[in-house]
């Protein structure tokens, strides 16, 4: 009999203990062996539950215990997280975690401590909730030479940006919705402003490009600044506005890994993922592009993918999965204003708009201005829309690193008072 | 030093060698072995290749030589592939095939002597190519109570429909182009008519839900019979027609599994998936829908999904991976006549055409065969189209058994000649 323990009894946690349950027979059926959860771990008092012998407020009660092999961390925060997980790779108890923070604070020093402690620290639920990705990206793309990842991570966000896109509600109102619907958090802030992608985007590039990427190493920008008007020019462009984490291993070995919004073409799988769906690319010398595709959050596909790494560990009880990256290092993620890109600007013009309109395409603003900025940017892509505000300006330069853009931009200052800027894709 | 025997050099194979050597100090690092291929089988002379040492025309080179613990087998086809792969199991190598026919019809034999034999018997590559589908079924998921597996599992087949989709090209014009590219063989039967995404599902299938499934008992219908009309009713309806392999498991235990063009709607994320592309959709009770998207064939992505399959063997030399399914039974696989869909019908109608239009809905329809066809199949939906063909009905049935669809048509045969029948999906 394999006995586990499971540390924390919120909704992914709660929804473990049930999905275990519920498929318990099929579950030992499939691993070959017997298994049962003797503890579960929670400061909180559950007198309802079916499972209340087995609560516990006390860890050293797992810590303790040398029946308890497996160890699930479904607590979330970095502590006591770290500490627990630590203490029990030293003990020789695997741990499987859905902790994204955890992960991508520590992932370095956990899976080293598995490592020489002959035990398993499994994550798959930490990344796009119930879709298979980890794995995946370790066993069956291990023949490729990953060059890049690129994905939607957080269902939060896509389902606000959604919202923005397919009903024109305001940024406010989306979130607004979001949060009444359970989606989103009362401080939303680790979701809209990127936070919660940079931990996964993280995960992810560790484990593709094989060493460890802090968050701390990540430009970071969430979707707060992102307008109606920006959504609508990214339509009429055939594009969609999407929170996009991205890893790209450069020719010199560094990464360039950022979270931002960005237009990407609605050719692009990644532009079809609405409401709370993830979708994750992965882009390889031999597959081409892969795409996986599903929900990215919620209580029974995040328990189910905790789940599946248990049994991993339940088959593997004895032979350790070879899950491991290397520690990171300053400057091994490249300064992001290396990166280059064809860049969205929507400004106003600051000068009187005296001046004819240049075919009713750009409304109110003068010859002028459009003369300066092509004079700044050499050729741009001036965009229009009907209905346009007084003197605002749209257009798309060509690509170009982030330093030089952010230089140009802030020469036009007196002509151009930049409202938003957003990266364009070139997928 | 590990071994390996490639058995084939055809395309895939020759791929295989290709990705194995170009990536080859990379992957023994990842398996921390060293590895080499020593023989390459083929009934060929490749007297340029690079590796022109390692061929063989004889089988027992690799049969009998004990330091080969991995056989390859990427030549295609039942026969010699399936003799070879069973003697190479129960002399106690691993096998890594690519081989979809190989395991659709002898799937459960192979497993059952790899697992007496306790060696590997690994097929990645055989569905999907490049994108990694098997693992994630058997692992990832396997916390999951797995309801319906369905996917666009052919690329050739899937080019065709999105050239008569995108660019208005006919069924035989498509063909020819894919034909040109390299995409369809010289006889494309087994792509169009539907054989090799029956062999697909039915791996799917096997794994998914535990017991071999045989192409015999699959309904299998192609794609040859559809025409650019229906793709323009498809369109105006919201929808795109797509090969589709399908799965489900219905409430008595049995499986429903199937292949046909069915309409699916534009809101799915099969429905996006184009040219050679292939997705697969998992619907799972805790996941919900995951789907997996990518190139479907090629040499590259498969040659990495067998080196992937190769390297999981190396890491696993001596603990087999737990892949199994039973074997199936007669009656398993449900009459496919007992399924319900809507169903789109188009015909023409067989009588004079006097009676007023339908509000010029129908064009040349008569008000009787309209009748007619509402009093056979109750409510159903007509559909017209700009230009339609002089006494061309459209119409799109409820949701009823495959058998008393059948009859009502029959009934209905004074009426309306059917030119083309097609399923509705639900999504």
């Amino acid at each position: 009999m394999i006995y586990i323990a499971v540390m924390g009894h919120g909704v992914v946690g709660s929804g473990v203990v049930e999905v275990f349950y519920k498929n318990l027979e099929n579950l030992s059926a499939k691993c070959g062996s017997e298994m049962d959860i003797k503890y579960i771990l929670d400061i909180r008092d559950f007198p309802d539950s079916p499972y209340k012998d087995k609560f516990t407020k006390s860890f050293d009660d797992i810590l303790n215990d040398s029946d308890i092999s497996i160890v699930v961390e479904v607590m979330g925060g970095l502590e006591p997280a770290y500490s627990f997980v630590k203490r029990c790779l030293l003990a020789g108890k695997s741990v499987v975690t859905s902790n994204k923070e955890l992960v991508a604070m520590k992932g370095f020093e956990l899976l080293s401590l598995s490592r020489d402690n002959n035990v398993n620290f499994l994550f798959e639920a930490s990344v796009g909730g119930g879709i298979p990705v980890i794995r995946p990206i370790a066993q069956c793309l291990a023949a490729n030479d990953i060059t890049e990842i690129a994905g939607i991570l957080n269902g939060t966000t896509n389902f606000i940006m959604t919202k923005m896109i397919k009903d024109q509600m305001s940024f406010k109102d989306a979130l607004c919705l979001a949060q009444s619907l359970g989606y989103a958090e009362c401080d939303p802030s680790a979701d809209v402003e990127g936070d919660d992608t940079c931990r996964k985007i993280c995960i992810l590039a560790s484990l593709a490009f094989g060493k460890h990427v802090y968050p701390r190493q990540v430009f970071t920008q969430g979707i707060t600044g992102i307008h109606l008007e920006d959504v609508s020019y990214a339509e009429s462009l055939g594009h969609a506005i999407k929170l996009i984490g991205r890893a790209v291993r450069l020719y010199d070995g560094h990464l360039s890994v950022t979270v931002y919004p960005a237009l990407i073409s609605k050719d692009c799988q990644l532009a079809s993922v609405d409401d709370v769906f993830n979708a994750i690319m992965v882009r390889g010398d031999a597959t081409g592009d892969v795409v996986f595709y599903g929900k990215g959050a919620g209580k029974l596909p995040t328990a189910s993918a905790v789940i599946a790494d248990v049994m991993d560990c339940v088959k593997h009880i004895s032979a350790r999965k070879y899950l491991y990256w290397q520690d990171g290092e300053d400057g091994y993620v490249a300064d992001y204003r290396l990166d280059e890109h064809a860049f969205y600007v929507r400004g106003t013009s600051q000068i009187d708009v005296t001046s004819a309109m240049l075919g009713g395409l750009v409304a109110g603003a003068s010859a002028e201005v459009l003369d300066k900025i092509r004079e700044t940017f050499g050729t741009v892509r001036f965009v229009g829309r009907q209905d346009a505000n007084d003197g605002e300006i749209v257009f798309i330069t060509g690509v170009m690193r982030e330093a030089a853009f952010t230089q140009a931009l802030d020469r036009l200052k007196d002509f151009l008072n930049p409202e938003s800027v957003l990266r364009v894709m070139d997928y």
